[in-house]
């Protein structure tokens, strides 16, 4: 069965979806009404019993919906039924956050290469990875890694974007503060925080 | 003139579309097209006409929008018309690279003071800002910073936003893992790395 037109607002939300399932399921619960689910996750209710119509029954009233069945099911939608590997390009500040960020592995993702261009940083070992060098990036083919976290200085973010593509990486989780330019077969999230805080004051009261 | 039930989505790409008008407008443009734009910034022209329909009426056919006029319309709706001052809470390795950040300024945004637990951090200065301890979080409400953004270890998050709040303020951008409890009044953006990096590989063709 496959799922066509699912908005990628719904797809943005699966995730955070999928923690709350995992959190119930850890508490040994096998049915959680929307309502729960809601207070949980801090979505509405009416947007989680929206999102999940997109993809099939699997609420009974008055019972909520299955845990198991709908974990497996977005963890299907959301191709993270197998473990994804994930390259980090640039082990600064921020890339060395990423590596030592407990959470990817919840959601079946696993970090396997890091490439930094400084010598220094070369070599080195973090979390069982061994930094290696960006001239590097195009093994990425034959290790068949198609996922890529940027976490380079903006001026070169469109080249490595560009090496990464070369090496048949897929998907790029894009932390500059930049568009990058694309082929339409491969996917771009950015992450700018910039963003993120310039529509915060939209929501505060103005006194 | 007040504008209501404007969608989340769409104040989600108001930040989007004022990074490429600012860009329109350094290179001294005084007009852009819908479709112009988004190949700027990489969202689909529709999407634009559609958003920018939520308040009112800035573009004119065959010419397209007007630059200044939407920049400004754009900044006083995020209330970027002011400088919001904002305090950043753990100055650890994300925390560094975001006082690092070139980018808040270009919003009006500007951070103004850091704070963190360890003592060996207090007292130090990164870009002009002193660190200072976090048990003087207390102060931003006489200094009038009602923005914060945590970057604290996962554990101490809920009750470093529940001294945010105490304080005063009233937007949270959390960086932790984690969703976070807050009195409605108050809003929480999350940036969840994992997260987004967990709704890649469903773009990623099967091949």
């Amino acid at each position: 069965m496959r799922y066509r037109r699912i908005p990628d607002e719904t797809i943005r939300r699966l995730p955070i979806y999928l923690r709350g399932l995992l959190l119930t399921s850890e508490q040994n619960r096998q049915s959680i009404s929307s309502q729960n689910l809601a207070v949980l996750i801090g979505v509405n209710p009416w947007q989680i019993r929206k999102d999940f119509s997109y993809f099939g029954d699997f609420g009974t009233r008055g019972v909520g919906y299955n845990v198991g069945k709908l974990t497996r099911e977005i963890k299907r939608i959301l191709k993270l039924d197998v473990i994804q590997k994930t390259a980090l390009v640039g082990v600064g500040n921020s890339g060395s956050a990423i590596l030592a960020y407990p959470a990817f592995g919840i959601y079946g993702l696993n970090i396997v290469a890091a490439f930094d261009v400084n010598p220094k940083k070369v070599g080195r070992k973090i979390k069982n990875i061994t930094i290696e060098n960006v001239s590097k990036l195009w093994t990425l083919k034959k290790r068949k890694i198609k996922l890529a976290i940027m976490a380079v200085p903006h001026p070169v973010a469109q080249e490595t974007a560009d090496k990464l593509v070369k090496a048949g990486v897929k998907g790029i989780l894009n932390l500059s503060p930049c568009y990058i330019s694309v082929p339409k077969k491969v996917k771009v999230i950015t992450i700018d925080i910039a963003m993120d805080l310039a529509r915060l004051p939209y929501y505060i009261p103005a006194s």
